[in-house]
């Protein structure tokens, strides 16, 4: 049997201890399937004598994770303490540069860094693995890096944050109002004490910019993210969409257009009937449209200790199934100087349905003039809904539902404009993309 | 860069000649992510003359893929064209021991003869792929081999035959019976001239096969699947199960109990709300619950030329990217030395809930003595449906609709003969097993 492959984890949370437990109490088991013993030789975390249920006996301790990176005896550096920054940025980059593969959970430190770290890693002969990056536990970029070669991929979109996606579902499914729901996440620990990273969409903005990077071999652009969160998203809206047939998803989607890429994170019309509609709670899951394969959906458990561990664990499992020194994966699917420079397609240009709803006064003409505006940009109405005033008042405003065929985000700006020029609007319209998907 | 990797492909039906034209026209993309080039330097096919669409000039032609796989300059012999016996099998035995990796989509061979063909690849030192041998384009082999590693797989179940799920969709949905299905999927070039070998189960028996020995370290055992095939369902059944919110899928379903694995392939009542109901056509469909990673997803184009290649090239791409005579990749996801040999559940101990619909003659003590029957058996119902004769006739043979509660396959049959005895049904009972899964 080769020998043993030493590991060395810093971060010792959720995920971390998830992770040791795995490893310690599957030994044998992993070392039939990988040929090889996998023994974790050092741990960094903040606190070394917090109770974590596992004892840390025989295992070299480092206060400095950065120094554990570059010095401990280890083949393997499993970064898990997040953050864009140090210490994890300096950490993976000292394992790297002394060769020692890195597996990493840190999608921020990626959006950020990833295609430094996968030319260092590239340079050192070893591997970058981040299948727990995205999606948790969902094998899905495996899936691009690997099944999916050879393959052009036309559009890659999913639900990426189980926060978001599930105050959406509680609201849908119990006729609740956003903060409710919000609050409610936070009790049960599903969203952070501060949960705007996840709420305002930037946490799927990150994931979705690897995945963009791995679906059509360009650089990562996190910042080029076109990102609107779900806080401005009413029980109204909800069930005005619902009445359409459509459910409401925070979507990550990435398509190629005629100019570029795009990369939108945004609340979602999907069919009521489309596989991702389905997707509830805390699940997430990934759409992926390549020109060989054809669609392929992945769909499981994007967040939570064991999850997360369970992707963790397979990236190191890859490592501890080649043989050191032999190794030829580009993290990012490719080689990192083959990666293309990422040329983004303006939102402006981007071309769908839209749902928009306005809150109108009720006046004569009113009716008309919405739909002149939107006859005057080019617009075309696959529906348009008055809806009953609440508790059937007699007076106040009134909504009016627009669903339109295909069209541009500049079209419907500039209409959506024009008509809020007329003065006959209470309130900020709102308007939601509608992606078309496969239909379940 | 490394020397191209040479391969030689045996069958040129749709896979090949998808495979061929994917490989020879992406040579140049192939060769960035892989680090080298992949090209086709022999092929093997019964006509060489047949226009493909593609030339073969300066590929080494061979007339028997035997000869081939032993002698041809390849490093990967591709082996396409199916049959779970000879040539197929002496190619690929031959290919193997003559130290050549193989990557097939043959199923059939791979459920008789795996475990021996993983022995020889390892003792060769070389890979044996198949992602395309189940479920087509959607990565469930490397996900259960690779993503999975260190999981306990407790259940796994899928949708595995686009052909018999073609055929049960488009009768729920369009209300025809099943021989008008099956006539239609056999036009549409969904199902084959003799149509048996899927509509009676045995593909998806074969495909459960070898995903139960990926997912419980078993040894494949093709032939002790319990199976049912799909041509005894009728539209009453699937009407009777939509009333009821229900789907009928043909599933296949691999799960530990305690007494061993039970492995099963059954028309099978699921949710309408579960993720699996919404899979529809030729899609397939599988889902893992793992002890660590917990319910993972994946759907996908389960069959059809170029997604089946796609599956074969990353295969062949995963070779192209590992270094020769540097893998460890156990074919059947350990060696196979230390696959456990199967324990079979026999179906009699089966637990789970079940739909029997029973046509009774309408008389007195009728549904007093089937309630008896069973209570007799300690079987408790959830429902039971009396439903009307069909167009308001006066009289005639009734249908009664039970579901059970958990119970288990020999109760329900000591109960289904109790039944019969009394003599008051006319036609065969139909039983239908009530998969759990999730909600959507």
């Amino acid at each position: 049997m080769t020998d043993a492959l030493k590991i060395g984890i810093a971060g010792l949370g959720t995920v971390g201890s998830a992770l040791f437990r795995a490893i310690t109490t599957r030994h044998n088991m992993l070392a039939d399937i990988c040929g090889r013993e996998i023994v974790i030789t050092a741990v960094s975390a903040r606190s070394r004598n917090r109770d974590r249920g596992f004892s840390l006996d025989g295992v070299n301790w480092y206060d400095d994770p950065v120094a554990m990176a570059r010095e401990a005896d280890i083949d393997v550096f499993v970064e898990l303490m997040g953050g864009e920054g140090d210490p994890a940025l300096a950490a993976a980059t000292a394992a790297l540069a002394a060769g020692r593969h890195v597996v990493t959970a840190n999608k921020a430190m990626l959006a950020r860094h990833g295609v430094e770290l996968a030319k260092l890693a590239e340079s050192n002969g070893v591997l970058l693995n981040f299948e727990a990056a995205v999606a948790g536990g969902i094998p899905v970029i495996k899936a691009m890096r690997e099944s999916l070669t050879g393959n052009s991929v036309q559009r890659i979109y999913g639900i990426l944050n189980g926060t978001c996606n599930y105050i959406l579902t509680r609201m849908q499914r119990d006729n609740l109002g956003f903060a409710e729901c919000l609050a409610e996440a936070q009790r049960l620990g599903y969203a952070e004490a501060d949960p705007a990273f996840d709420i305002e969409g930037n946490d799927t903005a990150h994931k979705l910019s690897i995945l963009t990077s791995l679906a059509f071999g360009t650089q990562i652009a996190a910042d080029e993210v076109y990102v609107e969160g779900i806080t401005n998203i009413s029980i109204d809206d909800i069930h005005a969409a619902d009445e359409l047939g459509y459910r409401i998803k925070l979507l990550g989607v990435a398509l190629k257009t005629g100019t570029g890429i795009e990369q939108r994170v945004h609340p979602t019309m999907v069919p009521k009937g489309s596989m991702i509609a389905q997707v509830e709670g805390v699940t997430n899951a990934v759409t992926i449209e390549a020109d060989i394969l054809g669609e392929l959906m992945l769909s499981g458990p994007g967040a939570g200790g064991d999850a997360t561990a369970s992707a963790v664990l397979g990236d190191v499992a890859d490592i501890a199934k080649s043989r050191p020194g032999h190794q030829h994966a580009p993290a990012l699917g490719r080689p990192a100087a083959k990666l293309e420079p990422y040329q983004r397609a303006q939102i402006q240009s981007h071309e769908g349905g839209y749902f928009i709803s306005l809150k109108v006064d009720d006046r004569a003409g009113v009716f008309a003039s919405i739909a002149t505006k939107m006859a005057d940009n080019g617009i075309s109405l696959e529906s348009i809904v008055q809806r009953a005033r609440p508790g059937g008042a007699a007076d106040g405003p009134q909504t009016v539902i627009l669903v339109t065929h295909a069209t541009t985000e500049s079209k419907v700006r500039s209409a959506v404009g024009a008509i809020k020029g007329e003065g006959y609007l209470s309130g900020e319209p709102q308007v939601i993309r509608i992606e078309r998907t496969r239909e379940g």
